[in-house]
């Protein structure tokens, strides 16, 4: 386990002190520690702060070093889901190099936990699947990984989706996903009934992606929360993207973030600029876990989206209409402690006895860093340095 | 007047070829040119595109090299305007230094031509216009900048304010501005002649902030419309944000845009991310030109902005829920052509015979360019190289 001592670093962008890690977890934090025999690392007064968490992405599709994808589909969800299916063929894609290389770009960018969603389907089986759980055990000691068995092409719509579900939750998977019961399966009920099915069998939490928007949107949400009460798994299931949150219907709205806290339903949102989103702030005031992703990167639904949950806090903010420093200070929170509660980290902060998972970030307050975007200075993993200015300690393939 | 051959570039990602510049024009377009004893510049192969337009930005605002703003307003327009009238002294702002600082940064990122709004106010008159203009002129050669005389705390409602924006008129600002006649004013009527009464006193054309969303701003945009038709000031008049037209009716708005092409008034965007937008291909569809800008960069409004037109479009890209390479385009082609358009350049295109306005960027496609985000490997003006990798040649005060 490691030891490390790390000078001059401010916590949060407080005052200056030093770090000491032993085995892994934050020993002491205060001015001028000593710690004989122990290696330094020079923080170089930068700002400290716990590891970042990319908490909603995909790191079965990224293209990433496979050259420029020429896009012809536009933004039609249904023909977004076919084309990829039909393109990972095509492209020769490599779901075990790919998710390696979205990973350790992820770390270099000082992210210490990802929860992946991991496309299941009856084109490419559990291909993918097989793909990222390799890579999550190569990376074991450089970035934690939840992974979601999802179900990207449909599930009860797609005979055969369901028995795969069941054996990618077997061969590890943790957490089962789903998406837009009425606009994917067209049968809300089906769809839900197999997804929480599913994880009442596998003893395991859910994450459901849910585009649909509006009233649409929130009767997919109200079936959720029914069957979380009717199943007693309280705390166990998040909501991805949760667009209907931001529909204008204020009242409307907040009856539906009432009925979520009540069953500790999560909502993880990438800030996406074309879409109504959840706002942070209500979210939160609602006493909701909230987490943030970068979604997709690199990948056939779109080139935006990178690697980078620093970059993320931006977009967040932006989408956000945040602007005062202690505003953005709030979408960087969703992008580290906010998504490690999601993941079921509870206290993911800066602490004696905690892990030494955290960020260095340049910059004078939390808020120009998440303004300037970085690079991130350091990464640690257990005390572990796995990214320096950006980039991962080790290569991608 | 400048004389180069730029060699290897492929004309909005086309087949490569040479590019010849005589005269501060482009004199040919063609594979392997010959011109002895003219400069050479080597494009490695880069994409050609007509120089970048920054078609709505505060050039006399930017606190750039003034080390980090704590932003403790937030997001409520009346408090950010009334705090950023107070700051400029506390700060000791300059606008002549700021300017140049915030133009040139333009120009490194392959921006050849620059509309402004500069604050008029009663606090601090004209001194923003005069530290603009004083860059302007400095610049000559480097950027094409319109000023617009900006009325940013209200007009009617602050007595003095239509004298001093008569005064800027006549020191050399070139369009008259307004904002939000309702919205800050509380007087449409009032503030809508003001404008449009110092435009005919001084024969120019007019550029207004429409914040104002939904019915609001659809009220205020048909007072603008009917005062370009009563004063025949049909192609002179743009709107900028336009927030209205991003409400969901689309009966609506497409009744505004129809409204807007009988007077050729002009559509300006920044695809904020926070707000509803015009949509770039219904305005485009409507037959308007259409520009887009930076807005505000690093400034006490907020820190989000940066002066990259290039970036722009891939903010203005994602907004619009732009995927495929063909609309990726469109929102690149917004951020230079169609902004030129706005500002009265009717032909700026790669084109024999035009002014060798242009820049290169890296990548293998036009989408591939925006999605990475540069840096601009080449700005020229008028055939003259002005920014190298990003950088402006000229080093900024």
């Amino acid at each position: 386990m490691t030891d490390l001592l790390i000078r001059n670093v401010r916590p949060m962008g407080g005052a200056a002190c030093d770090i000491l890690v032993r085995g892994g977890r934050i020993d002491r934090i205060g001015p001028a520690l000593e710690a004989p025999g122990v290696p330094v690392e020079e923080g170089g007064g930068a700002i400290a702060v716990p590891g970042l968490v990319e908490a909603h992405t995909h790191l079965d599709k990224t293209l990433m070093g496979m050259g420029w994808y020429e896009n012809v589909v536009g933004a039609d969800l249904r023909a977004m889901i076919d084309n990829e299916r039909a393109e990972r063929r095509r492209l020769g894609h490599d779901p075990r190099r790919q998710s390696m290389r979205h990973a350790l770009a992820l770390a270099g960018a000082g992210t210490t936990h990802v929860r992946s969603h991991v496309d299941v389907d009856t084109e490419n089986g559990l291909a993918a699947l097989e793909g990222v759980l390799a890579t999550r055990e190569d990376l074991r000691g450089i970035v934690d990984m939840e992974i979601v068995a999802f179900p990207q092409s449909g599930l009860v719509s797609r005979p055969g989706t369901r028995e795969l579900l069941d054996e990618a939750m077997a061969l590890g998977a943790d957490l089962v996903g789903g998406l837009d019961p009425c606009g994917i399966d067209r049968d809300p009920r089906g769809h839900l009934d197999a997804v929480f099915g599913l994880a009442e069998r596998h003893g395991r939490g859910i994450d459901i992606h849910l585009h649909e928007a509006g009233e649409l949107g929130a009767f997919s949400m109200e079936m959720i929360i029914e069957r979380t009460r009717a199943l007693g798994m309280r705390g166990r299931v998040a909501i991805s993207h949760a667009f209907c949150l931001g529909m204008p219907d204020w009242v409307r709205t907040e009856a539906l973030l009432a009925a979520l806290a009540e069953e500790d339903v999560a909502i993880l949102t990438t800030g996406a600029p074309s879409r109504e989103v959840p706002s942070v702030r209500r979210v939160l005031d609602a006493g909701l876990r909230m987490g943030a992703g970068c979604d997709g990167v690199l990948d056939t639904w779109n080139p935006w989206n990178r690697p980078d949950m620093l970059d993320r806090a931006r977009i967040v903010a932006q989408k956000n209409n945040f602007r005062s420093d202690a505003d953005v200070e709030l979408a960087l929170h969703v992008c580290s402690t906010g998504g490690a509660a999601v993941m079921g980290v509870a206290d993911h902060v800066l602490a004696e006895g905690r892990p030494a998972d955290l960020a260095l970030l340049p910059g004078t307050t939390l808020a120009e860093a998440v303004a300037t975007g970085g690079p991130v200075t350091l990464t640690l993993k257990g005390g572990r340095v796995t990214g320096r200015q950006g980039r991962p300690e080790r290569e991608a393939p």
